[in-house]
């Protein structure tokens, strides 16, 4: 028995890591990004309603990466005052799903199967950039993880939340 | 532009679900809820900014259960159309924290630890029911799960999303 | 060396399961399975070497649900006596997978994508009954959930982990 | 209304990350590992019996990180000749927990609460590595990341599974 080569494809494009620990990454982040997935991807973001709602920005983007901001805002927190988990979830799921999308073919759309998230510290600060990082590309399934640091008035940052979450290609047919 | 019909097809074969709630139960589901635990939780609902901004309403509460609605909203959604994971999973995590916060001391409040979710169909309906269940009760962390209903325009209801949580009591020392 | 007792008496605090399974059912579970899925099961179990250095035990199939039964061995513990969270993660992992292999079609094997673990109470009974069950069946992905009960000597059973995961049908090509 | 002192405190132990980005690090990965606190943590690799079943070997120790092997073994196999996930996990779940242990103070032991796995890649290879990073320390709670990366004969590695994963603190009393 043997299994289904696509599965087995996927598999093979898996680049060596660059090094042992927790920085493995999907390929250089200094890569320059296509300008069609730029785009692309920047008309994915403006299409989410949700993300306008929230006003979560864009700053950056690259091959396996991106990177979103979330400004603090009074109608977005839990009981203590803290930004909320479910704002906090939205922005990091976009920045890996938009990670994702930069090493999608362009005939293919990104949906989150799932995630895990860890809340590892309040949510207190004014500003919050979360990064998402491709680290395993495959046909059907990519794997990501992201993190979000809150950003203090002094711009000092902490990590706040981390995300490992599976995204799916799914075929967009027609308009 | 629509979706890969597999996606969809496979949404299908959801099978509708014999009864909310999970299987393993912290404590019987018919429990009355003690009222003072009632109004306190129900104040800490009405603190969370969040959950107004999204108009998350409380359905019901019983001990180590809690039921909360989210209805459809233009700006609440992703690039297809489907509420976004980022107000499902605000709504679940709400759904999980509340019922824990029903089996909690009075002096302890709940953050959220740590979560994963699965999205199992996508999120097209009217409005979206979350339960959240308490299954494990200990004295810092209590585990909890918590399903999304989606619920058509004719009333039937299909599993939309899945949690399983960490919650922690915190003590809240004065105002 | 005893563990703090907040952690051993909340686990006490853990009240008995009113009955196995998950509340939120893929079908009847009470459903007969085909007999040449159930041959095709078996013989997948018996295929799978960990299972065996585990001695793991198949204890029942239905559709989209599988029991398995670990014993306590006094080579698979950690560090306190309490049987490793890497065990008890082989025996549900393994129900949860082979309760999607119930409802795949004969040409699929089953993959396991990922999955989320919560060790709710120490393992420290003198055996442990794993059951996994499809809450999702989608054409490439499906979504399980498994629960693992500790049962003592008494007859008494605990819950002690749970898990929530997603699985991948794989084209099985030839042998 | 404010939170428990311990939470807050435990925030503050955060250091500030070195860069954004997927290598997120609790501290230098260079820094020496106190003599103590080393003679400790091999003393807990070696009282686990489940590592021993496995001949998982420890290949170094660092302040806030674990490396471990495991080699394949005809025995640990799931039904297509690749290492069983629960054999991986076994794997990380150590990484992860060991990592935590060399952060803690003395009177404390570890104990997991939760994690997450993704498995990227068959484990088709001669022997696996564990990486094991703690990500945020706190009073009670600790996040970590794992990597478990497949070597094959030729030396090549490449990433079979990921881990995010909470620990917990617990006190050990006496003998």
């Amino acid at each position: 028995m043997t299994l289904d080569p696509e599965y087995v494809d996927a598999a093979d494009q898996n680049p060596p890591p660059e090094r042992l620990g927790s920085g493995v990454e999907f390929e250089s982040p200094n890569g320059k990004l296509d300008p069609v997935i730029d785009r692309r991807v920047r008309a994915t973001i403006a299409s989410q309603s949700m993300l306008s709602t929230l006003e979560i920005k864009l700053l950056g983007l690259a091959p396996g990466r991106a990177e979103l901001e979330l400004a603090r805002r009074a109608d977005l927190c839990q009981q203590h005052g803290f930004i909320h988990a479910g704002a906090i979830t939205t922005l990091v799921d976009s920045a890996c799903g938009f990670a994702a999308l930069t090493v999608f073919p362009l005939d293919r759309d990104v949906l989150t199967v799932d995630f895990s998230v860890s809340l590892v510290a309040p949510a207190t600060q004014e500003k919050f950039i979360a990064v998402g990082s491709v680290l395993r590309n495959g046909r059907t399934l990519t794997t990501c993880r992201g993190e979000v640091f809150g950003v203090a008035a002094d711009g000092s940052r902490k990590v706040v939340a981390l995300m490992q979450a599976t995204m799916m290609a799914v075929t967009t047919l027609s308009d």
